[in-house]
């Protein structure tokens, strides 16, 4: 009776630093599962061996695909620190090492004491009840793993789906689950590459973008309610792109950053 | 008879995936090695045990300082791909692990080859040869370590010195060396830590801003001559604050971006 994510991001202690994970299917792109469901997977092993404290920075490397099944998670605790436990992780399918991690566990619960600055606002997207989920904009492009999300973009920025790209590399939109799951850190780890690629809105075509490395930092623990995001990438060159993304709270507050590195689709 | 930074940055193979260097005096900030010159010698070996594949992206955990002294440094080759090799790495001093890191290593030449785009300019910045550099500028904060790098602050972002913050978090400038040595991949993840934190511009006060995580993105080959770089803190809140940073070469072409969540300055 659980919700969905939390189902797929659940991770058993089997041994010291040793844990086991099922990759639910459904959770996929044409059958790899996606990278920010991989990062929540990884990252909520990574949680436990920080006794529970949530991910402040966490950086993935993508070495292999993963498909629906068993992995094994076997984690290290570099560091025990009164403010951050720092983590890595090894995350393998098979004889596989699928994913690499390092990450800093620690608070990252809004203080309002201190210096407190803030040049950016959240995106400006026509209410979250009034907008359409990505699945039904008409898209050609239906991975599965749309199911399991609740991500409904700018009206602006999803004509990619029906050959109409924006012409600008930005993606914008609400985050949240379609059983109502709340939000938290480990949410927005799964939110920092739940959205279609903004090189999309260049490219017009859903071809695959593969991630060679993705950070996220979280900077702070986020009111109930959708998030607003927005992802952009400035610099497609070389074969290579990076994709930054934002993701804002109920209270207006930037709870999130994300950045990760891509390769460009080959057309 | 080497450039000092090549000298600064030698790593020494003693042993399958072991490595030792030598964290130079004068590369500190009061007694503790710079971020970026510590990032460059842990990538300095990781991209040996890359075969001398150089990094494209890398990210290091700061877990403790560093000081002048013997390191051992221990690499893990995770993957050997036809594109990209990952390497992770353990740097320790005495008895202390000091940094870790991940990266992937391969080709970040620039090819003229498929999908290119740029949304994005180098700051302007006032000729490098009659801009003043770091030191001479009468800051009261001047670390051993600005002798090492020849840092050109705009003057518009170096009152901070003088008690005269610009009242925005951002630090424009050229990066280059004092004794000639050229910019290439390692050079920039120097760089990437080379300058007055952004956030001075709002505090106007040198504190400590200690780094968590660094990642940068090396996005192409340098041409030769200084670099026009910017770092840009956007949010500041929770105790902590990102610092994001681009490098442009001589060409015009971004060649590197960096992120970094740093700790804000207690006041």
């Amino acid at each position: 009776m659980g919700f969905a994510f939390d189902d797929a991001t659940t991770v058993v202690a089997v041994g010291d630093n040793q844990y086991s994970a099922t990759v639910h299917a459904g959770w996929d792109i044409g059958g790899n599962a996606n990278g920010g469901y991989v990062l929540a997977l990884v990252g909520a092993a990574m949680r436990q061996a920080a006794q529970g404290r949530d991910p402040v920075t966490i950086t993935a490397h993508y070495l292999a695909p993963l498909t629906a099944g068993l992995v094994e998670i076997t984690t290290e605790t570099i560091k025990l620190g009164k403010r951050f436990t720092t983590v890595t992780a090894n995350m393998r399918q098979g004889e596989r090492d699928a994913v690499r991690a390092i990450g800093a566990f620690g608070e990252c619960a809004m203080s309002s004491d201190g210096l407190s600055h803030t040049a950016g606002e959240p995106p400006a997207l026509p209410d979250f009840a009034e907008s359409a989920r990505w699945m039904a904009v008409g898209a050609d492009f239906q991975p599965a793993f749309v199911e399991r999300v609740d991500v409904r973009l700018h009206p602006e920025d999803s004509g990619f789906g029906r050959g109409q790209p924006s012409g600008t590399a930005v993606m914008r939109g609400w985050f949240s689950f379609p059983d109502g799951r709340s939000m938290d850190a480990l949410a927005m780890l799964l939110a920092a590459d739940s959205f279609p690629p903004a090189i999309f809105n260049l490219t017009g075509t859903p071809d695959r973008v593969p991630t060679i490395e993705l950070t996220v930092h979280v900077r702070a623990q986020p009111t109930p309610g959708p998030l607003r995001c927005v992802f952009t990438s400035r610099f497609v060159q070389g074969g290579m792109l990076e994709e930054d993304g934002e993701m804002w709270d109920s209270r207006g507050v930037l709870v999130c950053q994300s950045r990760q590195l891509r390769l460009v689709p080959r057309t």
